[in-house]
C-alpha cells in the first residue's frame, strides 16, 4: 500500500471535484444573470468531461476563457473554505459508517443464535412462572 | 452558496474514494494469497456500483461478508493515514494549476499584443546599433 501515491491520487480527485462544485455554483449565478451562458455552460459540462478538471478547464479556456477564469476563481474560494473541514468530517464519516455496519452485523448474528428469544420474546416471559412452579 | 452543505457532500465523494482505494489495495492483496477471490471480487466492483462506496459496502455484506469488512479495516486505516495530508495537497494543487493558466494566457496574451518581438526576438537585438548610431 502506497500511502503517498493514494494521498497524491485522492488530492487529484478532490480537485476535480471541487472544480465540479465552482461549475455548478457560476452556473447557478449565470441563470440568475445570463441564462443563455447558463445553458451553454451547463451543455459544454455535460459530455461527461468534467470528470477530470484540469481537463476540463483547459479545453474551457480555448472557447470561453472568461468563464474558466470565473471558474478557477470560485474553485480557488472554494477550497480556501472548505478544506481545512474535510478531514474530521470523512474520518467520523468512515468510522461512524464501518460502526454502523458492525452494529448490525452484530444484531444479525444474535437474532440467527437466539432465533426464539429474538424473534418470540413471549416465550421465555411464559416460561418463567414454570421455574417458579417447579422450585416450590 | 452553501459552504457547509459543499463541505459535507466532498467529505462523501472523499469516503467513496477511499472505499475505492481499500477495494483496490484488498484486490491486490487478494491476488497473491486467493487468486479466485480476487477475481471474483474484480467481477462485483466493476458494474459501477463502486461510484458510492456506501451503497457498495451494504450489497457486499450481503454476499461475501469478510470481504466487506476487511475492506472497511482498511479503508479505516487509509483515512486515518491520508486525511490530515489532504488539505494541504488539494489547496496547493488548485493553487498552482491555477496559476499555471493565468501564466499561460498572459503569455499568448503578450505574444498577440507584440507579435514581431515575440516571435522574432533578433529584429529587438538589430534594432540596437541604429539607436547607437543615432546617439553618437
Amino acid at each position: 500500500m502506497d500511502l503517498k501515491q493514494i494521498a497524491k491520487e485522492t488530492a487529484k480527485v478532490l480537485a476535480s471535484y471541487l472544480t465540479y462544485q465552482a461549475v455548478r455554483t457560476v452556473m447557478a449565478q449565470l441563470s440568475e444573470t445570463n441564462p443563455p451562458l447558463a445553458i451553454w455552460l451547463n451543455g459544454f459540462s455535460s459530455t461527461g468531461k468534467i470528470q477530470d478538471g484540469e481537463e476540463y478547464l483547459r479545453e474551457l479556456l480555448q472557447v470561453e476563457q472568461d468563464l474558466a477564469f470565473r471558474i478557477m476563481t470560485v474553485r480557488e474560494h472554494l477550497v480556501e473554505e472548505v478544506a481545512n473541514s474535510l478531514p474530521d468530517l470523512v474520518r467520523t464519516g468512515i468510522r461512524e459508517a464501518n460502526m454502523e455496519y458492525r452494529r448490525q452485523h452484530l444484531e444479525r448474528m444474535t437474532h440467527a443464535s437466539l432465533p426464539d428469544s429474538a424473534s418470540h420474546p413471549e416465550l421465555e416471559i411464559s416460561s418463567e412462572p414454570n421455574l417458579d412452579n417447579r422450585s416450590s
